[in-house]
């Protein structure tokens, strides 16, 4: 590359994500990006955010956001911590918590970020394997001091955890920090956050990208014991003062203010998620059971393989995931869109799998 | 703090913001913000984003405005990286460039964040000691392989070297990289942007939060050989995929698109500026040569020191920033606000210098 970098340079493989092709005749299923757009509200807080404002600094520490968020979760301002998407949060958690003495143990299926952190900041890694039922195995993690990483739910499979198994594990593994990644938390599974009062090792990060619209805003959050908090606080004052703009945080705390938008977006992404679940089924795929806002979908029992229908649809402007490797190389990730969109896809699926293989 | 934080917590020594604080009477001429708010274009753009923009991710390269800064500064897009704000865009560089392997030179008086992104990423570290007239002694620095990093102009002095200063270093430094910080080059110096073709080793990193009113949005950039960028990508690759929000890069780019509002702008604060060094030569200070939107004045000729007059200033909400350490602490760093906030300042300055010691 240049003779002028660092040697960890040297040893990265950037995150890729997924491919953001636009257009109109796009249909795209691929980011797990939410279909409706944020509340009206939301919009209206962007548009009171003045010249004036913007030629300030914003408030490096979000007080404001920070206090909305905990008065909605139940915890106090001081259990919270934002920033400029959860993919930050997570890296700067990675640096706080993890390190290269003992490794850092998350499942062999899950978001593909994680060892792109340990990369970065030189963190051993101890991968799980998955249940047979593409569930994670909780009890295969040793207590060991290197940290626990999952996401719940897990990506991409969209299957989820109760609250009552991760406190099985917290109350067994008290030797580093867990992390409870819930990007996805917000479409049915079962939130942790109300048990960092009792576990102080236990660190929760959410987004609002998913449940709530706000993908091209960059807001991500952590939840723990105010000294996990604090211990983050100093990476990232040690990084960059002023990681939320003035902005994202505004639009952020409008979000939470609106409970209402939040619940019936909610209520509709689900209940097309169960249809689509449904329609695959009827047409021979396995779907694993998904509490996110994506299905994670086989065709193994149809006459075609996941990477011949990704690449059908693709041709055909439906833009889903898929990944050529062990053990979900023969599985689709499929973002819940509109109503309209599913009907686009289920209509192309058809044609591909009329088609010969 | 927490017995699960990882060792480099430890090390830390956060960089502290200047004062936040706000109301109607506050004359806040500490953080060198920009008086005037941003161009009405800019606002316009903001306007015009959708809220179905916002439930997408941004654009994670920011190409349009990467496009946008490279036909402003007469370079390729691919010399060009936009993050979260200059803070973001220097955490990376540290990361990118230098190492443990070799000592980073610095100014020993220079931006107060270096010394932090060292200790985060445990980067060795040597201070050059400034010329007895508070320039940067170009001088001094060593042809080891550590990297150069320095301010121009420099902060908090507000004094700028010229690009064949500059470029005399390149000739003679080839061993590592030199990162010339711009985040203050709006209001009169010259940039080292044109060098970047003929210095491989050469990155320049520029801010919109001074010279664009713009810190309420966090934008940073950088500008070098297209090795040095993508490197930088690589590593923000493996920490946060989407930096810059989709607002944020439109308001980026309108702005670079109102060339006629940023310099009438710039010229307002240089000769607000100007005005206020003569104020303040006539009251006995001495003032340093500023090209920056702030200046650095000393009042020891007068019968007062600095942290006096910066504890007055603060009790009659006058805020200006102040440094108790060698060999700055005789200095008050002031903002360049409005006319009306240079008054104030004046003003009040006034009493406190009547008043007797």
């Amino acid at each position: 590359m240049t003779r002028f970098h660092s040697p960890l340079v040297d040893r990265l493989h950037p995150y890729v994500p997924g491919e953001q092709r636009q257009g109109d005749g796009v249909t795209k299923l691929n980011t797990n990006e939410n279909p409706y757009p944020p509340s009206p509200q939301v919009m209206e807080a962007i548009s009171s955010v003045s010249g004036n404002d913007l030629r300030r600094y914003p408030d490096p520490e979000a007080s404001t956001l920070c206090e909305a968020l905990a008065d909605y979760e139940g915890v106090s301002a001081k259990q919270v911590y934002v920033s400029n998407g959860s993919d930050e949060t997570l890296g700067l958690a990675f640096m706080a918590f993890f390190t290269d003495k003992a490794a850092l143990q998350y499942p062999s299926v899950s978001y593909s970020f994680y060892p792109v952190y340990c990369e970065l900041f030189n963190i051993e890694t101890k991968t799980i394997e998955l249940n047979k039922d593409f569930s994670i195995n909780l009890d295969a993690f040793t207590n060991e001091a290197g940290g626990i990483c999952f996401p719940n739910p897990n990506a991409p499979t969209g299957m989820a955890l109760g609250v009552d198994q991760i406190e099985r594990l917290l109350q067994r593994y008290t030797s580093g920090v867990v992390l409870v990644d819930e990007a996805y938390a917000d479409f049915g599974a079962q939130s942790a956050i109300g048990l960092i009062d009792r576990y102080p090792n236990l660190l929760v990060t959410r987004t609002f990208s998913k449940g709530r619209s706000l993908a091209g805003m960059r807001i991500g959050a952590a939840f723990g014991n105010e000294a996990l908090i604090a211990a983050i606080a100093a990476v990232k004052n040690s990084f960059n003062s002023y990681p939320l703009d003035a902005i994202a945080q505004v639009a952020a705390a409008a979000s939470i203010a609106d409970e209402t938008y939040f619940q019936t977006c909610k209520a509709k992404v689900v209940n097309t998620r169960e249809r689509l679940t449904d329609a695959l089924i009827e047409r021979g795929f396995t779907v694993l059971p998904s509490l996110a806002n994506f299905i994670f979908a086989s065709p193994q029992q149809t006459d075609h393989s996941a990477s011949e229908l990704f690449e059908y649809l693709n041709q055909h402007n439906v833009l889903v995931r898929y990944w050529s490797k062990e053990p979900i190389q023969d599985w689709l990730r499929i973002s819940i869109g509109t109503e309209e969109e599913t009907d686009q896809l289920l209509s192309v699926l058809d044609m591909a799998l009329s088609a010969s293989s």
